[in-house]
Order: C-alpha cells, then sequence, then structure tokens
C-alpha cells in the first residue's frame, strides 16, 4: 500500500485512467446520452458506475486538479485558486508555480514506487503543478511541439498524436489530450495516466446543444478506445458550469472593487478574483467566487451583513468561516469570502473587465451552483456507499482501491 | 382605490395586461435576447423595468397563478398545489374547483368596480378559478369552441382570433391566447387583461434551444403589438423550469411512496404530488415538491432526519415548518413536505408513474430551484426598489401603483 497525504493506496493491477473534463456539468453528460450522442458512456453508467460527486469551492481549475492529484482539499494541498493575492510580496500572482503546493501528488508517489505515469493537460498552465516531482510523461496540449525528454519526459509528441498543435481556444486542445492518451496507452502502456482537458466548449454551449454534444461525442470515442484497450475508466470534473446572464442576455455582474471603493473609500479594499488566468477571453476573467483583504476596519459584521443583501450574493463568510466550510487554506484566502448565486457573477470593477470577446452569452462557474461534478468509473465498485457524499477528490481511491 | 386582500391598487388608467408566461425561468428570457429572437423585449428591458422575483413554492400552475391575481400568498388563498388530499372527504382531488379558494381576486373586483376585464388562460383547469366571481370575458384556448356569452362572456372565440382550437399538447395552445389578447384588445379595449398560458414547450426545450427560441419570438411579436396599442404590459411567470435528468438522461427520480412503504409499512403514509393534473403526458407528475400525510408515530423526527439525507432531497420540513416559510394553508399540505434539488423530482411509486410519454429529457419544477421568475413591466416604474425582494404577485401592485 502506498500512503499519500493520509490516504492508503493499493497499487494499480491494471492500467489505469482518471480524466478531468474541465467544466463538466452533470447535465452536460445526460443530454449527451439522451441524444444518442455517447454510446459508450450510456453503457457505461448502465454496467458501471455513475456518481455525483461534490467538487473544491472555489469550484475553479487549479484548486481541484490538484485536489484530485492530491485526494485532499485546498486546506491540505494549498492550491485555492488559479490566483492569489501573495501578502508577502504584496503583488497578485499566478498560482501555478509549484512553490504553492503544500502537499505531494499521489502521481509523484506512484512514480517513485516505480509505476509508469504519463500526465496530458490541455493548457501548459497545469502542467507544471500537476507533474511536480514526478517521473514520467508530463505535457500539454498547448506546448506539445516543445516537449522534450529532459523536461516532458517524451519528445516528438506532434509525430505521435497526429495532430497539430491547437489553438488555446478550441475544442482542439482538449481532443488533442485524448488523442495523445490513447496513443501513449497505445505505446507506452503507462500503469497510471491522467488526462485534463480545458472548458473552452462548456463556456460557450449549454448541455445538449449541438456545440456541446459535438465535444461529448468526440471524448465518447475516445474514452471508449480506452476501454477497449482493458483500462480501468474514470471520469470526473474540476467544475460545472452555468449560465451566467441577465434577462438581457449580458452578463449579470456584481461588481465588488466598486462596491467596496463606493462604501470604505477606493482601493482601501482588495478584490481577489482567483478565476483568473492568462486565458480570460471566453469569460472576461468573471466568476462566482472572490476573496476580499480588508484594511482594519471595525465593522466586518455590518459589511458582511450588506454584501450577503446584494441581489445575487449567496453567501459571504469571514476567512474563518470559508476555511472550514470549503476547506481552504485560511492564509491565502483575504479576510472575506463572496460567492454569487447560479446566475450572476463577481466582477473588480466594471473599468477592469473587457466583455469584448465574449461572443456567446456568458457561462461561467466559481460558486456552490457549480459544485455538482460526475463520477463515472467503467467498473462496478465493490464496498462503497453510493448515498455518501462522494468528492471529486476521491476519484484515485475509487479507482486504486474499489476496483475488483 | 381598491381595496382586496389587504392590499390597495389605484384603478387603471390605461389598458393594462399582465402575462403569466408558465413555466418561464427568466433565462429564456436572456437567451432569446441574446439570440436577437425578442427585440421587443431586449427594447423593453433597456427602457422600461427588469426585476426578477420570487414565486411561490410549491412552484407550480395553480399556486402561482391564484397569487398572482389575488396579490396573496397561498396561505392566504388557500390553493396550495394543482392537486390536494381532501382530508375531508378522504379523497385525492384536483383543486380546479373555486370552493378551494379562500379570498378575492383583484380581477373581480376590478370587474365589480366597473372595468372592463378580460382573461384568456391555455388550459380549461384554470379558467374556473381565476374567473370566480368575476363579470366580464374568460375563456381558454383548448375550449375556445364552446365559449358562450353566458357562461364566458363572449361567443364566437375562434372567428375572432382566426385559429382553430390547438391541441392541448402544442405551443399553438399558448399563441392562441396572445392572437386571443390582441384581438380582444383591438375589438374589446378591456381595461384589464390577464393572459396565462402553458408550459408544454418549456417542459421539453431548454432555454437557448431553437424549440425554445422560436416560442419566446413568438410572444414577441404579440407582446410588440399590445405595446403598440398602448398598453402597460407585465411579464411574469408562475415558476421556472430545470432539466431533472440524471448522467444516463433518464428522469432523476426518489420514488417516495415506495420509501415509506419500505420504512414504515405499505400505504401507512400517503404520499401527494401537487403536481398531478389530468396532462401529465409531458412531465409524468414528477415534479420537485410533494407532501406527506403519516400515520400516527412518534419518530417524526427520525423520518425528517433520514429523508433530508437522501440524495437529491433539497429540503424536509414539518407542516408548520413549511406552512410559515412558504407561506402555505397548514391544514392542506400534510404532515411533511419534502423538496427536491435543481436536478432531482419526487415521485410516488415506481410503478404509478407512466413515463412512456416523455420523448425529451424530464424537465420539470416544484422546488426552490424552481423559484426565480421575470417580473417584467414596459414602463420605468417609479418608488421602487429594486434590490427588494419582489414576488409574482406583486405584479399587479406594480403596474397599477408605480405606472406613472
Amino acid at each position: 500500500m502506498l500512503t499519500v497525504n493520509e490516504r492508503s493506496y493499493r497499487p494499480p493491477r491494471q492500467p489505469t485512467v482518471v480524466v478531468c473534463i474541465d467544466g463538466s456539468e452533470p447535465d452536460y453528460f445526460a443530454q449527451a446520452v439522451a441524444a444518442g450522442r455517447m454510446p459508450w458512456l450510456k453503457r457505461t453508467l448502465a454496467e458501471g458506475t455513475g456518481l455525483v460527486a461534490d467538487c473544491v469551492v472555489p469550484s475553479f481549475t487549479n484548486p481541484n486538479n490538484l485536489s484530485i492529484v492530491t485526494g485532499a482539499p485546498p486546506s491540505v494541498h494549498g492550491i485555492c485558486g488559479n490566483y492569489l493575492y501573495d501578502t508577502a510580496s504584496n503583488a497578485e500572482v499566478m498560482m501555478n508555480d509549484p512553490k504553492w503546493l503544500r502537499a505531494p501528488t499521489l502521481l509523484a508517489a506512484l512514480a517513485e514506487a516505480g509505476h509508469k505515469v504519463a500526465v496530458v493537460t490541455a493548457k501548459d498552465k497545469l502542467r507544471r503543478l500537476l507533474g511536480h516531482g514526478m517521473k514520467g510523461i508530463c505535457f500539454s496540449s498547448e506546448k506539445a511541439n516543445e516537449a522534450t525528454v529532459a523536461e516532458n519526459g517524451i519528445s516528438e509528441v506532434l509525430k505521435l498524436v497526429g495532430m497539430p498543435v491547437p489553438d488555446v481556444y478550441s475544442a482542439e486542445l482538449s481532443e488533442f489530450v485524448f488523442a495523445a492518451g490513447v496513443q501513449l496507452m497505445r505505446t507506452h502502456r503507462p500503469h497510471v495516466m491522467y488526462l485534463s482537458t480545458t472548458d473552452y466548449i462548456q463556456h460557450k454551449h449549454a448541455p445538449g446543444t449541438p456545440g456541446a454534444n459535438d465535444f461529448y461525442a468526440m471524448m465518447d470515442r475516445y474514452l471508449g478506445q480506452l476501454d477497449d484497450m482493458g483500462c480501468v475508466v474514470a471520469l470526473t470534473a474540476d467544475h460545472g458550469m452555468n449560465a451566467k446572464v441577465g434577462m438581457d442576455g449580458q452578463p449579470d455582474v456584481i461588481y465588488l472593487q466598486d462596491w467596496f471603493d463606493a462604501r470604505i473609500g477606493a482601493g482601501k479594499a482588495r478584490v481577489i478574483l482567483p478565476i483568473t488566468d492568462p486565458y480570460v477571453v471566453h469569460h472576461g476573467a468573471l466568476g462566482s467566487f472572490a476573496t476580499v483583504y480588508l484594511p482594519p476596519v471595525s465593522a466586518v459584521a455590518q459589511l458582511v451583513e450588506e454584501l450577503a443583501r446584494l441581489r445575487g450574493m449567496e453567501a459571504v463568510l469571514t476567512r474563518e468561516e470559508a476555511a472550514r466550510r470549503f476547506e481552504l487554506p485560511a492564509d491565502r484566502i483575504g479576510d472575506l469570502v463572496c460567492v454569487s448565486e447560479r446566475f450572476t457573477v463577481i466582477g473588480t470593477s466594471h473599468s477592469r473587465h473587457d466583455l469584448s470577446g465574449l461572443d456567446a452569452p456568458l457561462r461561467s462557474h466559481g460558486g456552490i451552483s457549480e459544485q455538482r461534478v460526475p463520477l463515472v468509473v467503467n467498473r462496478k465498485l465493490t464496498g462503497i456507499d453510493p448515498n455518501r457524499r462522494w468528492r471529486n477528490f476521491d476519484t484515485f481511491d475509487l479507482v486504486l482501491n474499489h476496483v475488483e
């Protein structure tokens, strides 16, 4: 048995693939299956195991991918957003550097124990975190052409996959992940493989629409190929996705920095949007979760009360409350955490959000309303209670410890 | 001033039309406007007033239509479902008979005060409740061909509207309501008109899909015609609508009668689904709200706790808690009220639901997750707080008291 972050895992006895489908609200599966576009998944749900799990809040990419590969919440691994305010350096920075990671990954531990491990991500931003301390193959679609044996454990990826490097804003960026996964399984036969896509399609296309169904049909074909090769295949997601618009079709935004500037003075509070990353054209950096650093003020309870009454606000928590409820590292989340409702997002200042790139009604995530995600395994599982609260970071436990 | 159910209303000074769009989740507007299919609504939201209101829970048709026309919650008007268990007669019955109504409608009071009132509903089941005690025009699309001056205040409706009687399961059943409304406004010029559609389309088509956008584009054309005639036009809804399926595309159902039969003995508890009505082909009588009559048992708190832990259950309340929280008549709602989550519905026994008529993935309502509805008026309103909690049954107050 291998113990990582106080959880024990049996070594893999058959090739095991865990797929994190970025932004995969369970309804994407439901509508695509109902439309006859995912025959493999339909059979898998009938013959294997289909659970709905809760992801980590904030329902963003980095915290959840790291939770899945560490088997632990952000209070353990430290990654609580894509972006944070670093109080030590007084700077706002991307949370892509492994220096923020406070726990080892199961992937690194498996490799260390002698198992062949491969990781493919869509965007390169995740690659360094997921591959931290890991011996094996680890590369991104985005920079597949730059992969070297020294840095990525593999070279000539484009030749292996037979696809050009896709555009960072495309369905093909995720398709490349699957195509690479299938080719890696054919040629390298890793014992454990982790595939992680991007939610470009889900940010634009609602469940059941042609754009979404085409994407899920594409995935279904590749997943079927992995299944045919005898792999244990598990599907989960980093977060769900919802429409975030008012009745006029425009983003329904609480501009929180503007609110604080008007309420306690310009620039006194610092609003951080942990959804922020270098690729924001498709969501304008608007999500349903924000943290706030406050100046020393006496009336925090009063501020919390006023914020909680804002139309579209779901929850306003103090640092301690948020750290406890969402299992977050208290030292990295600011004095307040604000979560907006299903149809509402939080921005900083109106003037700081460029929404000109939005060519479809905004869809986004980050809140409690995007916490439900699929947890599907192509095997019957033994010794589990389907009614307990499952988390997406239980996935490796299920595939390693509960598959016969 | 006219006072009805402790609310005061100014008399109408211009033709005033209130439309209840059955099952109109606000996202239907958002996606249709964004797709350019509702030009009138887009302009109206920019130049008039667009609020999002809370409907009554249970988010069903009868309770909400009656709330809108009485300006009061079900605790006042008594209509708490489409269907109930009548303890007096020990029978389960439709709640379409005016004998269940405990409060007068504003429509009847306006007519009594000498104003010309007209009501058009899609289904006939609502007509008797909405028209109770009212002098004026009141008919349904469903039985438009049977309208007589004696019973409906009008005859020869098909000739007036220029459409045949539509099928009860069709978009045309609602289109007929609008077409009739426009012709009535042209020919009879009522002072107040109430139009109420059916949610056949919303039960089958998600926001933004072609089927939904076509339906909303149709409405937009008729609403523009009413606007052009100088009418004050207000839009609201009886409830929202959500997909209610598991990842396999099949209805995600808690069979509550089966649960009680297994837990406390067959037939000991009586589970009532207030969504039930004679037209259930499109939803199989599956909604997100149920009431339960219990035998004299001591362990109610234990049952509540076990039910609340069921996967997909959002809230389980005792009679008193439910009556207080949802403003319901305590004598008509059973010992327990169960509300399921956004993607889950509640059924009685597996064997009692015929789902063979479902030709699309189930969409339904009844819960707290379908409580948000539009409240749109084609005028700027004066003296209102856009941030307070608005209810759909504030609509007549807004159009009569807050339009200049």
